[in-house]
C-alpha cells in the first residue's frame, strides 16, 4: 500500500500547475532568472516523517522566510525584555518595507517588516559578537532549523548588497533611533547574507516541524531553541508573518506563516506539522501565488486552521463504577482521550458530584493518551482533596504518563499498573 | 470535596483585587458612576458548566463585546461574501474610534472598530428588516448566545446617543461610501441599543463557551450560529479584538478575545472554554486593567495559549500484532487518542510500513478518544487502499466513534464492536 | 478708441475654449446638468471697474468660493482669536473632503478644507444667532461683497442635502471634539445654503476686488470687512487655497485663489484687481480646467505673481539740491514715487550722508505718489532728528498726502504748498 | 543726523533680549557649545545698504538656510523641469526630518525638507560634476549670494557626518526611488559640507537682499541667478520654509524666510529688503525663538507682509487737460506714480473715457516712478490705438523711464523730453 500523503500532495500540487499568474521577483537579476514553472511542496510531521511532491531538493534564497527564525535565535540569545524593547510585536498593516516606525521611540512593530527583522539580525548571537560571528549564528542556527549544514549563495547576496537601498535606509533610521547600536552597513550586510541562505522546500518544511513541534528539530533530535521562544515566534507569525493580507490569511488559512520573495511559503501547526511550498511568482502582496492556494487548500481540506474547534469527542470519564462491594468496594474513574484544562475540569466535577462513598478511589489512566501540565496539576489536586477527605487514592497508569505523580501538601497516591493490583490487593 | 475551579478562581481574584489603577470609562455619567470595585470572574465549559467568583450576577452594559456576536450574526444571515464586501478582516492596529476606511472602498478595516461593527449591525437580520426588527434580531441573537433573554439599559442607551457624535461621523462616512445605504442615524440607533444590552458576567462567559463550543450553547443547547461562522469569528476576535494592543494580547494571552468599555472582557478557546471577567477600571487602550491581569494569568496557569504546543502525548499506534496464526491470523492496529491530520498520517505510515502480510486487517477504535473529519477520511482512504490491496479490513468500533464509515471507490469495510467478534467469526 | 481689456480677456478666452477636458462636478445631478462649454472672465479692479468676455451674467453656485468670505466674517464677527482657537491656518496638502483633524484638539487644518469651513460657519454671525439668523448673516455678507442682494438656489440646496453624508460625518466628528458646539445637523443645513448662493462671474470679480482692495467694495464703496482680516484671508487663499495643488499654484499662478466645484474660481492681487473666470469641467483636484489656464496666463501676462519682484525703478530722492544761497540757503530733498519702508529708508540715507549744513531742509512730496505707514514714521523722524540737530524743517505737500505729519518729541515741521512758499518767505 | 534704522534694530534686540526660552541644537556637541546669548540682526537694502546690530560678524553654519540657495542653484544649473521631475512644490506639513516622499514617485514633497534639500544639493552643478566639484560649485554660488569666499567648519562638518543616520536614511530611500542616481554617502556628505559652510549675520541678510533683489547681489552688483528663479525660490520659502509652523509664518509675518538649526533665520521681501536674525535657542519647531519674535516685530512694525495691500495712493492719472486751443489743441494725461496693471488699465480707461477730439495726444511720464513691462505693453497698445483712430501720439518721457517705445502695428510715437517741445512744435 502506498502512503495517502504523497498522492494528496501530487494532486494539490496537478491542481494549482495551471495558474501561471503573478511575477517572480524581479529587483535583481538573480532572482528574476528563476525558473517560474518550479513548484513544489513538502509536509514535515512532528515525528520526523518529511512528505514531498514536486521541487523539493531545489535550492532558492530563504529570503524573509529566515525572519522567523532569526527572531527566535535573538529572543533565545539575548531573552525577551532586550529583544521587546527593540522590536514590537503589533501588526502594522503595512507591506514589508515600509519604514514605518512607532512614533516616540522608533521601534520597529514587529519583527516580520525588515525594520524590525533587521533588528532583530542585529541581536542575535551573544552580547557582542563581531559581525562575521553573527552571520554564522546565524546560518548555523538556521541550519539547526534545517537539520543540515546550510550555505550562503554569494552571487544573489552581492546582488542584493548592490540593491540594499532602501534596507540601507530603514537601518540608518534605526540607527539614528538607537534601535540598532552599530554601523547600520555592516548590519544590513549581516542581514542580506541571512536572507541569501539556501534552502530547499524540505529544509524548510522542517524548520516549520522545527516550530510545530516545540524548537526540537523532529528530523535530527535538537533542540533548537526554547519552548517560550516558540509560542512567541508563531503568534509573531500569525498576526504579522503575511504583511498587510494577515487578516484574510488568519481567516481563510489560520495557520502562522512566514513567505519569502523567491517563492518560498511555511507554515508549522503547534503539535502536527511544518508544511513549505515553493512556487517563485508573486502576487501584489509579496507572497507566492500558488502557494497561498496550497495552503488554503490544505488549511480546508485537513481541518489545519488553529481556530477550527475540534470535532465534538468522546467524554473523558469513560466510566465511573464501584468494583467490589461493602468495605471492600473500590471507586473508579475510568478515563480516556487526552488531559487539558477542559477535560480535567471535567473530572473535578465527577469527582466533586459522585462525593465517593467508598473508602478507596482509583482513578484509571489507561486509556489516557496525553495529559499537558495544568491537566497533570488539577488531578494531583483532586487526589490531593481526596486523601483530606479520608480516601486512599490509586492512580493506575500502566505506562507512566502521569510525570512526577506527587500530590503534596498532605496528599498521598499510590500508582499501580492495573486496577486488579488494587482489587487483588484487598482481597488479600 | 469541593471542586478545585471556584477556589482557583477566587484566589486569582483575591491576587488582582489590590490593582486600583485605570479609570471607569467616563464620557456618559451613567459609566462613570459604576462602582470600580466590582470584580468577577467566570468560566463556562463547553459541557455547560460554569463557574464563577465575585460579582457574577451584577448587570452591566455590553458594550464593545457585542461587536463579535453581531459580527456573527451578519455572517450567519447574510452570508460571507455580502459582509466581507462590506467590512474587512485585517487588524488596522488603531484605537477603536478612529474613522480609517479603506482607501479606494471606504470599507472598514474590521469588524472589531466601531466602523465595522455599526456595518455588522447594519448586516444583521434577514435582507429587508425595520430598525426596530434588526434591534429585536439582535437582542434576540445576544439572548440565545447567553442562554437567557435579555434587556436593554435605556439610561445608558439614551445617555449614549446623546455622545454618539463620533458614531454619527463614523456612519455618515460610511453611508458615503454606500456602506451604509439608509439613514446613518436609525443605524447608529440601533447600534447604541446593541451596546447598551444588559449582561452579567456569567452570561458572557456562555456567550464565550458558545463560540467556544462551535456555536452551540453549552447550557441550552441550542445551535446558535453554524460553524463555518464561528471560525471567522474567533480569527477575528484574535487578530483585532483588543485593538491598538492586539500583538501583545496575541502573544502574551493568546486567547481570541474581546473588551468592552463598561469592564467586560470575554475569551472563547476553542473546544475548552468560555471566559468572561468584569472589572470597570479601564487601561489607556480602553481594557479592563485587572481584566487583562486576570486573563493573563488563565492563560498562563491553565495553558490556554492557542500556540501552545501540547505536551507530547502517546503514540496513536498503541500497537501493531497479529491475532491467530496461519490463514486465520488478522493484523490488528490498536489506536488511541484523538485522530486528527498528524495521528492519522501517523496510522497510514504504520500501515504501509507494515504492509501486512495477512488477508484481514483490523483497525481498532476502541481506545480512541476523538476523530476530525480528516482523520476519518485518511482513514477510511486507507481502508480502500487495503481493500484494493485484496485485504479484508475490520473497524472495531464498540462506541461507533467514526461517522458514516463508507470509504466509497471500491473500499469496504466490516464494522465490528469488539475484537473478538472477528476471531470467533474466523474461527467458524 | 476701444479698451485693450475686454479684447485680452476675449482673446485669452478663445485660447482656452478649445480644451475640452475635465468633467463638470457630477456628485449631484444640479451640478451634472450644467452647460459644460460655458465660459467667462471678469477682471475688477480697485478703483471699482469691471470688465468681462463670455458668460459673466450666468448665474451659478458658489460653493467652496464661499469659505474664503465666511472665514473673513467670523473673524471679524468674533476676532481672530475665538476663530483660530477653533480653526488652524497651516496647508494639509490634503483634498478639500478629507476628515483630518489635529489630532489633540480636533480643530481643523485650516478654513479651506470643509471640515475648517463648515466651523468657520458656525462661527458666522454673532455671538448666539438662530441658524435662520447665520444664513441671512452670511448671505448678507456675500452679499455686501458681491454689491447686490445674492439669492440662494433651493434646488441645489436640497440635492446637497440629500448627499451630505460626508460633510455631515465630518461635522459629528467636529462636535464630538467640541470645535462645534451645537446640533451638527443645523450647522452642515446651514453651510450648505451658503455654498448654494447664487453668483456670476461678475459678482465673483467683484468680491475677489474686495479683498484686493483692503476689504471695501470698490463698486459700492462699502467697507465689508475690516483690514487685519483681509490680511489674514489672503494669506490663507495664498496657502490653503488650491487644496492639494497649492504649491504647484503658489509658484505657477502666484494669486491667492479658491476654486468652486461649479465651475468658478477666484484671484485677488493686492492693491490691483480681483479676477473670476467661470468654466464647470474640473480637474481630478476639483479646480476648473480651463479657469486654471487663464489664471496661468493672467499671471504671466500681467506680472501679477506676488513673488514677482518690480522692474527697477527710479531712485525715490529725484535731487538733493540747495536753492538759495548764504544764510538762506535752503537744502531740498525732491522724493518721487512710492514709499515705502524700502524707499524710506534711502531718503533716511541721503539725509544722513547730506548732513546738511543749511539751516533750513525742505522734503519735497510734490512728487509722491503713495506713502504707506511706515514710510510715513520714519520721514517723521528724519523729520524730529533734523530739528533736533538745529534746522528748520519745511514739508512740501501740495496735496497732502502725507497724513497727520506730527513728528513729536522735539520735531517740528511746517506744511507748505509750493517751496516757493519757503524761498518767498525767507525773502521777506 | 542718525539713521533711524540702527536705533530700530538695536531697540527690538534689546526688547528680545530678556526671552531665554527656547534651547540650542544639541545633537551635535558643536552646535550645543554655541554661546546661547548671541543675538544680531541686519537689514539689507535691494541697492546695497547693510544696517546691523549685535552680533553681526560672528560666524555660525549657515545648516538649513542653505537650502533655497543650493535649491536655486539647481533650478539655474539644470533647468527647472528636470528639478521639478524629482522635487515638488508642495507644502508637506511636516517636520524637516520627516521621511515622506510622493507615493509612487518617491519625490520629496519639497525642497526646504531634507529629502527636498538632499536631492537639490545632488542637482547643483553641471550635468556630471565629480562629488567635490560640486561642494565647490555650492560653495562658490552661496559665496556669490553672500559676495565674500566662505569657507566649510570643518569640525562641525566632521561631527555631523557623524550623526547623520538620518539624513543617510533619508538619501538611500531616494537612492531606491532612482531620485539619487549616484552612492548616497557620496550626496550625504556634500550636503553636510554645504550645511556646514559658515556665515556670519551679515552674510545672510546679504544673501536674502540677492534674492529681493531679483538675483543680482546688491552689494557686489554681481547676477547670482536668473529672475525667473528668484520668484519660484520666494515662492516656496513662502509655502514651505517654517516647515509645520508654514501657516502661522504666512499669516503673522508674511515674509518669505528660512530658519537654520544654528539660530540663523532669514526673510526676503521682493523689491525692498533681506533681512537676516541669529540667536542659537530654538523653538519646539526648530526655528530661533527670537529670530521669530524679531521678524514677527518687523513685519508689524514695517508693513513688510507680502499680502499687506498697500495704502491707498495717489490716481495714475495727475490730470487730463488741453493745452492749446483750436487745431492746435493738444490732449495730455499727465501720469504719475508706478505704472503697472492696475495703474495701466486706469490709464486706458482714461484715454477710453475721454474719447480725446484733439488730433494729437500727450502720455506725460515726467512723474512716472516705475513703469513694469504689462504696464508699458498696456500704454504702448494705448498709443497703437489712438495711432489707428487717426491721432498724432507723444510721449513725454525726459528721462526715458519706458523702455524700447515702439508701439508696432500700425501704431506710432513720437518721445520728447518735455510738452513744452510739442507745444512750440506747434506753434512753429
Amino acid at each position: 500500500m502506498r502512503s495517502v500523503v504523497p498522492d494528496y500532495l501530487t494532486e494539490a500540487l496537478g491542481d494549482v500547475e495551471s495558474d501561471t499568474s503573478g511575477e517572480p521577483a524581479g529587483y535583481i537579476p538573480e532572482l528574476a532568472v528563476a525558473d517560474p514553472e518550479r513548484l513544489g511542496a513538502v509536509f514535515a510531521t512532528v515525528d520526523g516523517q518529511v512528505y514531498g511532491a514536486g521541487d523539493i531538493d531545489t535550492e532558492f534564497t530563504i529570503q524573509s522566510i529566515s525572519k522567523p527564525f532569526t527572531y527566535a535565535m535573538a529572543l533565545a540569545d539575548r531573552g525577551f525584555d532586550p529583544v521587546l524593547a527593540k522590536v514590537g510585536v503589533e501588526p502594522s498593516g503595512e507591506a514589508f518595507n515600509q519604514i514605518s516606525l512607532e512614533g516616540d521611540t522608533g521601534r520597529p512593530y514587529n519583527p516580520m517588516i525588515n525594520a524590525g527583522a533587521i533588528t532583530a539580525h542585529s541581536l542575535a548571537g551573544s552580547a557582542q559578537p563581531t559581525p562575521a560571528e553573527r552571520v554564522e549564528r546565524v546560518v548555523h542556527g538556521l541550519s539547526a532549523f534545517a537539520g543540515r549544514r546550510l550555505t550562503i549563495d554569494e552571487a544573489v547576496c552581492a546582488s542584493e548588497l548592490e540593491h540594499a537601498h532602501r534596507n540601507l535606509a530603514i537601518a540608518h533610521m534605526l540607527r539614528s533611533h538607537n534601535i540598532l547600536t552599530e554601523d547600520p552597513r555592516t548590519v544590513v550586510d549581516g542581514y542580506t547574507r541571512q536572507c541569501s541562505v539556501l534552502v530547499t522546500t524540505r529544509d524548510l518544511a522542517v524548520m516549520a516541524a522545527t516550530l510545530a513541534n516545540r524548537g526540537i528539530n523532529p528530523v535530527s533530535g535538537e533542540r533548537v531553541i526554547p519552548e517560550p521562544v516558540v509560542r512567541q515566534v508563531l503568534s509573531v507569525m500569525f498576526t504579522c508573518g503575511m504583511y498587510d493580507a494577515a487578516g484574510d490569511w488568519a481567516t481563510q488559512v489560520g495557520i502562522p506563516a512566514k513567505s519569502g520573495v523567491a517563492g518560498g511559503l511555511i507554515g508549522a501547526l503547534p503539535g502536527q506539522i511544518g508544511i513549505a511550498t515553493f512556487s517563485p511568482r508573486l502576487d501584489p502582496h509579496g507572497n507566492s501565488v500558488r502557494g497561498v492556494s496550497l495552503f488554503e487548500r490544505f488549511s480546508s481540506d485537513m481541518g489545519l486552521h488553529v481556530m477550527e474547534v475540534p470535532a465534538a469527542a468522546r467524554a473523558v470519564v469513560r466510566s465511573n463504577h464501584v468494583v467490589g462491594r461493602g468495605p471492600d468496594a473500590i471507586r473508579v474513574l475510568q478515563l480516556q482521550g487526552g488531559i487539558n484544562f477542559a477535560a480535567a475540569e471535567r473530572i473535578v466535577r465527577e469527582a466533586v458530584d459522585t462525593a465517593p462513598a467508598e473508602a478507596e478511589v482509583a482513578l484509571d489512566l489507561t486509556m489516557v493518551y496525553s495529559i499537558d501540565d495544568v491537566g497533570r496539576r488539577m488531578l494531583l489536586e483532586v487526589v490531593r482533596r481526596l486523601t483530606l477527605d479520608g480516601h486512599e487514592v490509586y492512580l493506575v497508569d500502566p505506562e507512566a504518563i502521569m510525570p512526577d505523580p506527587e500530590p503534596g501538601n498532605g496528599g498521598r497516591i499510590t500508582v499501580v499498573g492495573d486496577i486488579e493490583q488494587v482489587v487483588h490487593s484487598r482481597i488479600r
